[in-house]
């Protein structure tokens, strides 16, 4: 069975970007526009070019450097927005807007106070709209998540017939459990006509800690393409990671989908976004933490060192970090310490072993981390001692 | 239907403490397991007391302490450990021993140097010595996640029959999808004699950020005991999240699933841990980032001030949030400025916020967030050029 291709949304520009305190100037997101368009996104969502000059000129500085990746805009379902993204865009070689309309009851009711024929209407005039300036017009139900799957389907049955090209199906206040997200995507392909000729996307956010699950849920049902943002920021608990999503892909080839994203600049690109925003990671986040590929403890590393795969499911360098780390602490073992100590030029016996690593567990005890100096203190204590008894 | 009960077993004081930069003084670690108390947790593993001196007091001074959780030490499938363990738990009220060996075929072969049968015999030696000491034993299967699980379900009922009194089925490297995950519990719930008798738990590590969507598939495929530390803290990308899992079940009654844990605790219990470990957590960590209540786009905003659960699935109040926080950014749409300079004091007309909206963009186009004495002086600013108009 050949591998399918997901395209990868990223929208670290836009639900990234509208983040407290991730606020960027232009010349910040031109730079991590460059680089994920070298990374290998097919989408780069640049803003909401409507809600501030600021983001409208940042829309168009990308629209003119992208060179690979189409480039997106975001509006709700109001003519003026559809003008001023379409303006934005201009000069982008693949312009996409992307509008759409809260459907859930929750969202009809109390943020539009209308009702869901009328949120139909308006739908498809958005999308009608759009479609009168650029081809690639992407349609978002907002609060999919909770809509009921009947309407989701008419309604985006119509988005389809005015011309949309994606259907974004977003669990906007991630609720869903991956199993729900899944059934709805397949809701979808089963009951939307036209949906053959469109791409059904995921937009999952991370309030219950699934937004990966979800999206991973969503393009195993038929979803083939999946919004995300670098690091997984964005609103609240932040959306999909792009880094998690093209790494449970590549690890798992029994999926059949792959991406065309080059995992060997994850690393890296996370620093710079983290960098950025002033938006840290935690050591413990998967793929690009700083402990992400750190073995601490003796039974983890004695395994490692003996084969790294006995703890380890990816290659540190496959995603652009160059050696996993030895750490030692007092949870690790003989194994670590010899390890460690031969990389710093002693070669102990195993006797010899038995008598530092005692000397190693009291010096720990007291210590976080034993870093590469302590190890050499630790040595000199041994062998003053070894030749005061001697 | 009735609810069933998932048990919760924190390992923030043993998978989470072996972390680089994480090692905890007894001071500490007692204050934490004293608070693990408090939240409800059904078990606090309190370490791998054959580890080292520090460790084995840190098991002996929580067993003292802890009032209602089940007080739980690490070890390998080796009697030494065994004993030691046993030794420091000797106060505990309910003392559980965790013993258990690696069965997936890259442990056996490279960690063990050894074959099936012989790791069976370990397991079933291991488990029955513990159970002299202890009623209660844990039984693991390190590296469950990648063990054939024909292999798997035969080790398990020997671990049965050798009085095991829950089964730990561990993805050690956070490899397994939430299906193949769930799969896998599925089938030892059909496979193991005596099953019915033992609780099925998952100990599931992020590495793909999937840890906590591997541990719901789990209890929703029969286990009934989940593994996990505040924060997701733990080897490597860390482990399943405590507040992710109890608020997901909290959140989605229809899994019929509940715990004893009190989620007003959460949010406190989070920064203790973050702060006595020195192991921060990112802005976008579900639950219990800064951000995770935090809206500052306009949309959201202006949705979350017409109804709250627009947006938030979670009332902040009840994991421990005061309120959630509307951030004006450049991202803000009117209502949030309206409803921000309400809350200190300024009544605006429709007319007046127009132009107060304006002053608003541009200033907040130059800085990443605007705080409450910005928008004083934003009010300022718009009197005196009212004023000076009129």
């Amino acid at each position: 069975m050949s591998t399918d291709k997901v395209q990868i949304f990223d929208t670290t520009l836009r639900d990234g970007e509208q983040v407290p305190g991730c606020k960027l100037n232009t010349r910040q997101k031109l730079k991590i526009a460059q680089r994920l368009d070298e990374l290998g996104v097919d989408v780069i969502e640049a803003g909401f070019p409507v809600s501030s000059p600021g983001d409208f000129n940042s829309v168009t500085e990308i629209s003119k450097l992208v060179r690979n990746a189409s480039v997106c805009g975001l509006t709700r379902a109001v003519k003026k927005d559809i003008e001023v993204a379409a303006e934005a865009l201009k000069y982008a070689r693949k312009p996409r807007i992307h509008t759409g309309i809260g459907t859930s009851d929750s969202h009809i009711k109390y943020k539009f106070n209308s009702n869901r024929s009328a949120i139909i209407d308006r739908a498809a005039e958005a999308v009608a709209y759009a479609k009168t300036f650029v081809d690639d017009v992407e349609f978002y139900a907002e609060d999919a998540g909770r809509t009921e799957n009947e309407f989701l389907a008419k309604i985006c049955a119509e988005a389809v017939k005015a011309g949309a090209t994606v259907l974004n199906i977003p669990d906007t206040t991630g609720y869903c459990l991956p199993e729900e997200y899944g059934k709805k995507i397949k809701y979808l392909k089963d009951h939307v006509p036209g949906i053959e000729n469109v791409i059904i996307s995921c937009h999952c956010h991370n309030d219950l800690g699934l937004a990966t699950a979800n999206a991973i849920a969503g393009v195993t049902n038929g979803a083939r393409q999946i919004e995300c943002t670098i690091n997984g920021i964005g609103e609240r608990a932040g959306n999909t990671a792009l880094e998690e999503v093209v790494m449970i892909l590549r690890q798992h080839p029994s999926l059949n989908l792959n991406t065309d994203i080059n995992p060997r600049l994850l690393f890296d690109t996370s620093n710079m976004v983290a960098r950025e925003m002033g938006m840290m990671v935690q050591p413990n986040k998967a793929i690009v933490g700083a402990n992400a590929f750190a073995h601490s403890s003796g039974i983890h590393q004695d395994g490692v060192i003996k084969n790294r795969e006995t703890y380890e499911i990816i290659d540190p360098a496959d995603v652009g970090v160059t050696e996993s780390a030895i750490v030692l602490t007092a949870r690790s073992g003989r194994a670590a310490l010899a390890y460690k100590a031969k990389k710093l030029g002693y070669e102990l016996t195993k006797l010899e072993l038995d008598s530092v690593y005692i000397e190693f567990l009291s010096f720990a005890d007291a210590k976080k981390q034993v870093l590469d100096h302590d190890v050499h203190q630790i040595m000199e204590l041994y062998r003053k001692n070894t030749r005061a008894i001697a």
